[in-house]
């Protein structure tokens, strides 16, 4: 059924990218909003079952299985909030949500001794943004600033606002379509942002240089083409397609001009498109002044989650005010529904069986590379295994 | 997905305690009056598909396959009244109830030779406080008396209501759930019949004897306490749930006091709890007037049907009277809905790739043993391997 | 699940029937009206994926998975409607209809070279009779005319009507329906067309004669009855049933009679019921005016498309009106729907674990011998293993 069933020949098994995703990285699991004090939460991450729960204005992430006889504890309660403990719903097997160890066996008395083993795995969580961030790895968590990206991380200098979507399908299809990867001059050009400025550039070669910090590449164009004639074919842009190309280019889609793009000059931002560790696509403006930055959350093979946040630099109340204001009335439906939803339409269906790169995939190839050669890696000789499994 | 799934460690393996049920004895299988005259009926139990129809008040039940091109019986007709035999949809192949045999060939003529080949397994069937009841097995059927409880086999002494739940689990999780198992004190302390009492004794041990007949297990419940505090976490039962307990224990949850108990003393019932082979549960009351009596019978190896009966001494016609409308007002909806539904939401989720068994869980350990040790078995040496399939 | 799960004992394994069906052979996929010019339309034969697209009055069946990045061509569009290609919709690789051969990689501009090995596979398809029609094998097709019955071939003698459903089964049971199989006498006895005739005649010997041409087989069924005592059972059929049997037999399920029918002595047409390879059926009238074909189209292991051929003798304008006026007034509902649904309803639920064929299955016997000798093959030695995959 899926592109992804084991039995099958899988492209992405010769690049050495683990299926259900890359260990030992933050990721974004559920909005803040949708974990209410009190009431346990069940999430999916890289294969992992974990339940969240929130008490006295902290966030505990546990495995979502009573080890006592595999009950889901996100099906219990938080009896004693002021404890920071979960109770599992079967027979009261409390554990903190500090440590995972089990404190009580509400069944069994308060003198019984507990053993070292009655304990569930704990996942590094942390709250920012208005998102859950949770850790999956077999290392110790590095702090959570250290995998966000700067618009991310400061929110002294910015301000987001974030929304998510469902794929159905495995993480890696995904993570292609959002590197540098040319398809966004053809599947988004009569995307209600796009419809009447000139075509993207296009037939670009693609450069891809890594950052300064190895946590991601960042593209940079060269050449590039907004129309052309295809022998054989025509036009393209098609001509009944270009009527309403009317405005110019509004910025999106051009590279960074170091010499006259404020990103530049004033930011030090390099790049306009850059992906970061582990699955991160940053998408700029010639402003330096947004960003569109998403990051792919493994659920399962064949499921990821897709956070999206709008980062907007802050400078007046009044220009934070229009920011938001317009990404209500303008991004929300054009770019984080629409612009969306046409690569959720093509990336769901894509079998991933047998691929031909051609030149157009540099980035694609470059980025599926780096992940491979830089990704995060405990020390730990045995734990390198689970990084593939 | 689901818990059983066969390239999944799971812990009921070690125990022996076979995925599809307990073979070689009686199960109840469908209501009665779901079966109408000359409308077969096709039910699955133990993995196998049985097609259940009734002719001249007699019920029959055949393999619900037909032995010449695999055309389910339970879609075909009693075209023959008189005769109790059910006929295939497909060329007419008409079926002995009793016996299997097919005794025509309907697109084939009266005049043929019919091999004994041409034949189908039949299952042993009675009808009994109305409910079918099925004998699945390797061996010849046992009469059902010799499997029923007394408080059902006896229909002059008592009086039974039944209802029946589809869970969607591996019958063994509900079976450890319904033998002697810790969990009521606290899963079920909310639920409408227990709200206002102190909550079940727990924190006791559980001592496990063989009844006389080597049929079951009875539980005595030793010690117990009905709240306690817990160092770190706070009082069990929390105050905020204590508010409303102000009625005295009802009898529910205690063990029988041989002394004082009318069960006891007058009808010689020694145990408030029993497990019965195959997967029987009988909780009963201090007057000795009532059992729970709940038959869980495996469908496949993620389906569970849980047959209720209750059971109420015949003592007078008013009596009687009484006893089923306070099922009809109050037990109906507090007990076979809401506290088995508390039940219902765990069970169906419990993930049993591992567990942790401990102090609280020597009636789940007796009774899983006691099943593996004790469980009927053909004499052939062929069939017993049947058993673990 | 499925009947037909491949760890499953399966009778077919032993016929040498392959799950998929028969390669190399022209398959109705699509009613013509489903396929709008410029909407690429994605269908499943035989368990390849595959996209149909109507350019310019021409249709174009190609693979439906990109060569590039595997996305589904059937997502895409005809964005050069005059030049018979089909592009991607995820980087714009656009294809020649004709021949699969990528003609141009839209963003990567005009002039790159694009190598053979950007192609995918074509199939043949033809239009015809308002039905679109695929060769799905591994050699070169042979012309659709020449798997036609001529009922279907020559539509200035016939003018047909045709529907389709789709089956939740492998086609190989559907195929065993549909040969000359003993069950329809008993199987659609009460079917409204049927319900006031006698019974069909059944307990018949069949013989099968190769067609001339050794694309088929006719049947020809020697003695039969249209009723009988069956000691122990009664009369068949039962006389609840037999009240409005009143009419003459209309001449359905009666062989044709050399002498007497005009299908032979005006047009030469032997048999009543014919199978043709691959999987076509055929049951005519004694008048030899009409034809009912039914083609089977394995869609994967577990659904097949059922079409159905209405063929109507043109005499003249009136008489074609009144044949079509009659299909939609009767045949449509009681043939086309009620009928197919008694077979429908039986073929879903076949379990083909073991059967036990029997005296009224020569024709199956027989049908599916015939497959397995004479079915078309590739001459190319090492694709006859394709066909029993």
């Amino acid at each position: 059924m899926s592109s992804n069933h084991p039995l099958k020949k899988n492209v992405y098994n010769k690049t050495g990218l683990p299926e259900l995703g890359l260990r030992n990285y933050w990721y974004p699991v559920l909005a803040s909003l949708r974990l209410r004090k009190g009431r346990p939460k069940s999430v999916k991450v890289l294969g992992e079952e974990v339940v969240l729960f929130r008490n006295k204005n902290k966030i505990y992430a546990l495995n979502d299985q009573c080890a006592h006889r595999g009950a889901r504890l996100s099906e219990g309660s938080c009896l004693y909030p002021d404890s920071d403990t979960l109770t599992c719903p079967y027979h009261g097997w409390t554990y903190s949500g500090e440590t995972g160890q089990c404190v009580a066996k509400l069944m069994e008395g308060p003198g019984i001794t507990i053993p070292n083993e009655a304990k569930v795995k704990t996942y590094p969580v942390r709250e920012h943004l208005g998102v859950i961030w949770l850790f999956v790895g077999d290392m110790e968590a590095v702090p959570l600033q250290e995998d966000l990206p700067e618009c991310l991380a400061n929110t002294d200098e910015w301000h987001t606002i974030s929304t998510w979507r469902t794929y159905h399908c495995n993480w890696r299809p995904l993570n292609d379509n959002l590197c540098y990867d040319l398809h966004a001059p053809f599947l988004h050009r009569n995307s209600p942002e796009l419809i009447f400025q000139p075509i993207f550039p296009f037939a670009s070669r693609v450069k891809t240089i890594p950052l300064k910090d190895a946590k991601g590449l960042g593209y940079r164009a060269l050449g590039g083409i907004t129309e052309s004639d295809y022998p054989g074919l025509g036009h393209f842009p098609p001509p009944k397609e270009a009527f309403w190309r009317r405005l110019k280019p509004l910025g999106r889609g051009q590279e960074l001009d170091p010499q006259s793009s404020q990103a530049t000059k004033r930011y030090g931002i390099k790049y306009r498109h850059m992906s970061l560790l582990p699955t991160v696509t940053l998408v700029g403006r010639p402003s330096g002044d947004y960003f569109m930055c998403r990051w792919v959350t493994p659920i399962d093979s064949e499921t990821t989650l897709f956070y999206s946040f709008n980062a907007f630099r802050r400078h007046s109340t009044i220009k934070t005010f229009f920011d938001r204001l317009s990404w209500i009335l303008w991004q929300s439906w054009t770019h984080d529904l629409i612009f969306s939803d046409q690569d959720k339409r093509v990336v769901e269906k894509v079998r991933s069986d047998r691929e031909q790169l051609s030149l157009s995939d540099a980035g694609v190839i470059a980025w599926r590379k780096f992940i491979v050669d830089n990704s995060r890696r405990p020390n730990d000789e045995n734990l390198h295994q689970n990084l593939n499994t």
